[in-house]
């Protein structure tokens, strides 16, 4: 149905770039962490003018962090399991040695000599802080010049879009990404990345501690690199302030093949195209017929009490987010007019017509939702969902005179549910559309992240990807 | 007992400058906000010298806000019952007209042109932003050069220093305050305001989300102008991400005599001079004289526990704020290693001494005491303690060759409880020391800002203060 004008991306067969398994070459020395990184600035520079998704780079920087790693890899004094893994910074997370613009015209040249918490965390276990991936502005839904890998006329999604781009262009095996309604999940679903969005607070975000319910995530092509990057972050920087770090092992949780699961439709199932929604039932028919039970809200009330408690939670969200942000951006706006997108502008002005009791309007609908969540959740192993309301759409960029398009990078219906639940997701690669990547999200509830990481490598080994046309 | 070398404080005799009982007067015409504020740089200019309150100040912007202040009350368009009061900032929070340097060399000039949100909210209620108050460096525990208002050899407490200092001087009505661990409620009880620390999140702090456990605060010389700041403030910018904003009545709450009160000895109980005690306990005769029954670890045994619940809070305060300042911290000292004081430098030691593990310990003491408080808060009205060790002690100043002073502001050892608990506290000016103010602090639940407010107001009433030698 959807036509691919790229490389047509087929899940059954697409092989992206990992890091877990080329480790064993580091140490018998037929592989260096140096020659990983240069295979790693040789597919930027054949790729990078179509996709267009790092911000910065600093190989100069990148290629020293790779020489030590190296040399520790020889001496076997690595840091950790992710000693000499190139990563990609999302550029809202502020870099020692790199400008960090955030998308935004008004931080053009913004270079603060600081790393968030989470880059220093990555520094320490020895991986190689690499560049950093374009962000749609100030994380919010005005597009960078990213592409889709896959189309160069469709978007990579949003904000996060370099890091899901870089992963799947096969620049770097994992990027970093961040979350505030859908921005790691659904650029990582439009481009076939494996990623996590973990628990509220899992992750330190360093000084991004302005709203309630971001976090940062990891963009990558298997659920082992991903899994590494996250807890070897957390075991060096921690969760948020007041908040309990990401828990589990210390190396990729093994696949559990789950017994139950609440399949959810929620408000994105309206709006789903037939080609991805039947992609989908084909993948549950799959899931089903290893003997998984799937709990949905046909066949399920307390599903369906469930489906209600997330209804519209895209304005609850979005609400939420523009509230918490709008002093912020009202002084940007009021020192650099000229430097913020009229998106921004737009959300602003809508935020300084709420009231503090519209908001915490906003905020109990969101602990109710929660409370839903945590009674039902426990009925099965995790809910599962599509990550995305279909293939990335065209973009085809605005066009003066006309209305801003209302979502550039993409739609985050199917996000905004785990965002206001506070729930850990991981989205796997499992069906293509039109030639395009259509992912599988698994939800559990908080703290359940390496629940959620096992089970959905279970699926992810376990079931075969499902194309439609 | 102690000897001041200042004017000696009487707390029966003491009338501090008020704000909420000279609108009368802006609204008939014998008195405007221009001439209420000229009133105050007549005494920032008699006492600033010895006090030394203030990092900077704006007159001209000051009285320009002022004149539009007046206007309004001429014309009977007042923004809020706080039109025309002049706030002193604490110079931790950003301010669009002046700068923020937050007591620390490396800020030296830092002036970015941002308004933080509650000073923006006190700018929408028409409130005159009038000055940034000293702060100990970067909200710790280095302290800035004021003076004790009632002995320039003695600290005014920290780290609202400045705060303290300027509303006990009378060179302003109120000041905005923060605490983590003691900074608004010891600076206030060291120089005699009324202040409150609010509820954990009732009140926006804008861009200083970066702990778990800070708060903005306001100092006072009246229960009625601390509450009217406060709620105008939370009217407009409503509390943290994801938090309730500060609730109760939209004028100062009218004083309630509480039936119950426990008295809390805590951790401060073994450090107390004589004289501080003595006072105390001739207060809490006074009390329970009114028929006012007082509950204590002596007579029942679920003061006892709660006694038990916040042993060792100052511990499990200072390594959660270390812990979670020690990124930004860092960052800081490797850019500008000669603009931080060792105090700061040894802070940012012990912190990445610490693993996220060490941190979430005392992130579950904290919520292992919290839980305590939440079960036998109920059983009286309030809590009631001490809100300093006994007046603010001598400062003579680092001495070079010599150990750092391990508290130059002043103990916090009464004030880490509340923090720990997120519970609102207000302290009133019922004692005298040596003829030094010492505070007696009235605290909630979580939630009970109004009710602690009500309370304390009816304590400051009805009980005479207790001086002591």
């Amino acid at each position: 149905m959807t036509e691919s004008k790229g490389e047509s991306y087929d899940p059954k067969t697409f092989q992206g770039l990992t890091f877990h398994d080329v480790t064993e070459k580091f140490r018998d020395g037929s592989d260096t962490p140096r020659d990983y990184l240069e295979r790693c600035i040789e597919t930027i520079a054949a790729r990078e003018p179509a996709v267009k998704a790092f911000a910065a780079l600093n190989e100069d920087g990148a290629r020293e962090a790779a020489d030590a790693s190296t040399a520790r890899w020889k001496n076997g004094r690595t840091l950790s399991a992710i000693d000499g893994m190139p990563v990609a910074i999302k550029d809202l997370l502020e870099t020692k040695d790199m400008p960090t613009q955030m998308g935004c015209d008004a931080y053009e040249g913004n270079f603060p000599k600081r790393d968030n918490a989470a880059v220093w965390a990555l520094r320490q276990a020895g991986a190689v802080v690499f560049g950093k991936t374009v962000t749609a502005e100030l994380g919010g839904s005005h597009p960078g010049p990213t592409t889709n890998p896959y189309d160069p006329d469709r978007t990579p999604g949003g904000s996060s879009s370099g890091s899901g781009a870089a992963v799947a262009a096969g620049m770097v095996p994992t990027a970093i990404g961040t979350q505030v309604g859908g921005s790691i999940i659904r650029p990582a679903a439009f481009c076939g990345n494996v990623a996590l969005k973990p628990s509220q607070g899992a992750i330190n975000r360093g000084e991004r501690q302005a709203t309630s319910m971001s976090t940062h995530g990891v963009h990558a092509n298997s659920i082992e690199d991903m899994w590494q990057v996250a807890i070897e972050i957390a075991a060096r920087a921690g969760g948020d302030r007041g908040a309990m770090a990401l828990a589990g092992p210390s190396t990729p949780p093994p696949a559990v093949k789950p017994a139950r699961l609440i399949v959810l439709e929620s408000d994105g199932w309206a709006v789903l195209d037939d080609a991805s929604k039947s992609a989908f039932e084909i993948l549950m028919e799959s899931v089903q017929s290893q003997g998984i039970e799937l709990l949905r809200r046909r066949n399920a009330a307390s599903v369906e009490a469930l489906e209600k408690a997330v209804e519209g939670a895209g304005d609850i969200c979005n609400g939420i987010t523009a509230w918490e942000n709008h002093w912020a951006l009202r002084n940007l706006i009021d020192e650099k007019p000229e430097g913020v997108s009229q998106r921004i502008k737009n959300t602003v002005a809508k935020a300084e017509a709420m009231t503090p009791e519209d908001y915490q309007l906003r905020l109990l609908q969101r602990a109710k939702a929660q409370a839903a969540h945590a009674q039902v959740g426990g009925i099965a192993d995790a809910v599962v969902a599509l990550a995305c309301p279909g293939p990335a759409p065209l973009w085809p960029g605005d066009k003066p005179g006309e209305p801003l398009a209302p979502r550039p990078t993409g739609d985050a219906i199917y996000n905004y549910p785990s965002s206001m639940l506070f729930a850990p997701v991981v989205t796997v690669p499992l069906m293509s559309v039109g030639g395009l990547p259509v992912g599988l999200q698994v939800m559990g509830r908080p703290g359940e992240d390496a629940r959620v990481t096992a089970l959905a490598r279970w699926l992810k080994d376990a079931i075969a990807p499902v194309s439609v046309d």
